[in-house]
């Protein structure tokens, strides 16, 4: 079984939790606590985020990150919004339509870039093809920005400060996928305030379970205005736990001592060296800059199938025409340690 | 602290999880597992269930109750659909319009009832306002029955049969609320298919979290054809966890050995327990029958104050018109016991 | 033919509309207008509405009573709102849930009266069962009321005002059905302003189709701040027309000189003339107070039997229980005439 | 006045109701007819559609386009859907959202085009990317065409059974949006049917107002097994009329003696006229073959000063990168005659 997951490079939500979440969810069951979120870990909350933000702060716990991004969106765009974002967002590509739902219809208008992170430029000029007198068109209301970007890329503050100012110049709010905040940190050696509210984020979905919880992310509204009604959109979604301590004690334990950022360094690190590796490898060709713990690589067919033989496990991509061989992605996560790399790397050398 | 927990009778889900269930969450954690779902433990579901219910089924497992209901009903109810059900239900009063949230907009129309318990004669009237062809009216798609009710009694199968009945001759597929199944059929003394698809059940919210689990229900189809495309429903909002092992790890936890009827049992005798005493209290006024673990009590203003001085904990509820003293709820759980009934009985009596 | 529309008691929307709006669209069809409301006809409709309720206002024309209801309620409910309004309301027993579709599932909470007239202490009542800190049930957000009410009962302006303050004490905003407002107007003799926004109106769904239109009610917003976005609302509705011009002339040629009033009276008249022969009648029961243009009536089935036999045509309604005889529905227009009236009367007594 | 018509090239519901169109509303007046569809004209308009399309349908009248097509699209793809479009129309670019909002947040998947045909493999490649088997991205449930398309190309109907069998070969339901099929139908020579249910389209959004009516479209279901509660979606949607005659007979107008294909024919005689012309003219360069009534034309900033000064009107469209001069639109109608045409070319020559 050990031998299992050290081979298991398919994603950052295949791991175990993280052992002081598990001693967390123990320590919390020791006794009745008032339901609903009435409860002591859960009271905790608002401060503890609110230390490492460096800002008051509304929080909301719930169990997914789907369930985060589109309830951040609900609040923050009417059924008649539109809601901007890369066309390679998780919200877009991956939620069977989450934020459609939650909203009530808001429209997605999704926006190609390069790698993940959308450009001023091309915001700008959607924007210009959604003006908010033509009611023909859905009215701009949201800007949501994933950080790292779902190919292994990190948005440098000021890029975010860039299009959030362009958003908040039309009446937007601007939303942060923070799946994998904790990996764009660790990049990016920045604070959590710059990395977010300082560049112009309204309300964060910032994720624990990749970076180390059972089942816990945390929507984090750093203008409270948003935030009212929010715990009404959260109960009629039944994202409320009656036991919500055990949400709330998963989260304090990642927030802990940095545990979050230091486990997201161990994923990056473990990427970098990953992808140092097969840049070396001849055959190999890397889609993206590696900056957080997801690598994007096309491979000859023969060195796809044999790392499978000998056991590692990886999900098939999205082959762009144009690509030689196959994209495969491999995930690093907290759990993952140097000889699980360099393994990799030796059966890919012996192709 | 643990003081605390033996005065606390305001709810079964202010109880902490059971030993069984966090032992299954430590030993569901020692490995990589698939995401989504792809796991082991849910692997199993399936075929658990199956073997309890006797009867081929589809298992969702979700985190909440609310989740769980509105989901159920969102796959049995169109958009143009009315959802019947009793006026105290569940999903009436306490879920924030979580039915009329994931259906899009279908109609709950709620009937009222003694006890809880809807009238055949009371489902039959409603039914002939809503004829199919009179397009001004919504179309009854669902019937909705939760069991046991929010007021502690159970329905007799047969009654169920006969409401199912004729919600079926008029093409409606029949749901349960079984947040708390386990102490209805603890009541009941029948067996789990007994208690539902053999009197017509359809779909049913099987309960975990009141009987034992942490966090942890199963949306459970007994008519497969219509859980198709429910795992989109649940995907997109936002109730499919990555780390899904965890979620379906409790449920098999909380089915194996009985283990959710065994505590559906203790709750049910230590509810027994505590109406018998009130019923022998002058001025107590039991409001219903006790068949399930939730006792509804008029108690002079004097009497309750008294029990919340000596630190017993509990919720007011709304007293009718026509009711003496002020009305409360006490919940019985898993982990009430004997002493704990017996002191707050004999606390009354001192008043 | 002729014979036939004088015989008709069914509804006042069986009969034609007014010569006046037929010439006014005549008119309005000589040459070339910018589409979407871009026309000179729907310029002039904010300041025509403007004059007649002595307030400045923002007008949307619709082609239905449904339209202009569910999309009023849908600009002051959101999703987790709660509607309170009278049980009898078009709104929930005739719209096929319009409302929860348009608000995207807001949850319509109706309350019991004896007339069609909600009580202030009924609604406080229910005011009191959704607190605004309690996130288990919707937010009271709008209240709607019906004049003339669905029973033919008209409120006085005195009861909408009790009403209306109890619902923006909480912050609500208050909507009226007025799909029969000219008939409640007539009756009272009070101003067009007294009847809606000087009692506390918000928003109002003013009827012409009923009063004299082909097809055209106009949403009428006398609170400005409400009505930002309902463009954007009405448009994703379908309910904006490319030659809106024809809409607007409409409503236009309804209000010129009085019509849509004179219209009314001459209804209320004919309802008047009317009932006071039914009331003559033995075996005749008037259900409620005649004060708008509808009539509901318990006669014999033989008198029922034998007016349809002689022509009259007229829906059977809901029989409450405890009534003798068949209820039915008598409504007159502005096209009845004193004869049509005295025709049915005699039948009637012929029995 | 009728100057003003002659030089307005905005639209084609800039211009008046037909003649006959007026003439059936006056004819409908008359007298009483029963309400919400139960009259004489909405009887006949499932025979007379059936005539002319050579096969049994449901017919439902609404009064806008949008609502033809959101109404449609909301039969054939449930909330968790997917509907495929090409990225040029009217559903994506110009309805705010509408069937977003009608079908609960279905999902939107637009398709490029170099002229608003959408290719077939273009087509292909977008269903391989979205697998029935992930729950992560919507199910493609409907497939929309336009026909005449928003850039005023016609597909040949060959084009239309390719695509719709690649749609159905996944069980998908194929919709066009005919708002401009007349100009199509005219532009092929062939048959309705050749043109929609020969070619695959299970439901049609027939449109009536740009080619002569009031307000008027026709939802036309040739798979009547889709119709089922497609009368409720358009009740709770606000789209029944009371006096729903005044819609049939609009459309019963249209459809006489082959009115819509009559005036669909002037149009595009005219459109042609008009292109030839500009095609001979330097600087004028069109975007598009012009197959039905709508012309794309980039002209030197200068000709369109000039010809606004002289009076013509019509919009400026999106001008793509890499155009020289500015796109504007001109579109022809049944009311525009060859002096018209001429008018505007001659203005141009003189620039």
């Amino acid at each position: 079984m050990v031998e299992q997951i050290r081979k298991n490079f398919s994603s950052d939500n295949v791991v175990p939790a993280c052992p002081a979440v598990m001693s967390a969810l123990v320590a919390a069951n020791a006794d009745a606590a008032p339901a609903y979120g009435g409860d002591a870990w859960t009271a905790r909350l608002d401060t503890v985020v609110a230390d490492i933000f460096e800002r008051p702060v509304k929080v909301f716990p719930v169990a997914t990150g789907t369930a985060a991004n589109a309830l951040a969106l609900a609040a923050i765009a009417p059924p008649y919004g539109a809601i901007l974002c890369d066309d390679s967002a998780h919200i877009v590509q991956s939620e069977c339509g989450a934020p459609d739902f939650f909203t009530g219809g808001a429209r997605l208008v999704s926006i190609p870039s390069e790698d993940g992170r959308m450009a001023p430029d091309a915001l700008s000029y959607m924007l210009d093809r959604l003006p908010a007198d033509n009611v023909q068109n859905p009215l701009p209301t949201a800007l949501s920005l994933t950080q790292a970007t779902e190919w292994g890329t990190v948005y440098p503050p000021a890029r975010i400060a860039e299009l959030a100012q362009l958003a908040h110049a039309r009446g937007m709010a601007v939303h942060m996928d923070g799946a994998r905040l904790a990996n764009a940190i660790a990049h990016l050696g920045c604070s959590p305030a710059e990395a977010t509210w300082k560049a112009g984020i309204d309300v964060l979905s910032l994720g624990m379970t990749k970076t180390g919880a059972m089942a816990a992310e945390a929507v984090i509204f750093f203008n409270p205005a948003l935030a009212e009604q929010f715990a009404r959109r959260r109960k009629r979604a039944g994202h409320v736990w009656s036991k919500q301590r055990f949400l709330s004690a998963q989260i304090l334990a990642c927030l802990e001592d940095d545990l979050w950022l230091n486990n997201a360094r161990q994923a990056n690190a473990m990427a970098q060296r990953l992808a140092s590796g097969l840049f070396r490898h001849p055959g190999a060709r890397l889609l993206y800059a590696t900056e957080a713990n997801e690598i994007f690589v096309a491979l000859p067919h023969r060195a796809i199938t044999h790392l499978r033989a000998a056991g590692f496990t990886f999900h098939d991509w999205h082959t762009p025409p144009g690509v030689d061989g196959t994209v495969i992605r491999l995930v690093t996560s907290y759990y993952t340690r140097i000889a699980d790399v360099d393994a990799l790397l030796e059966t890919l050398a012996a192709v």
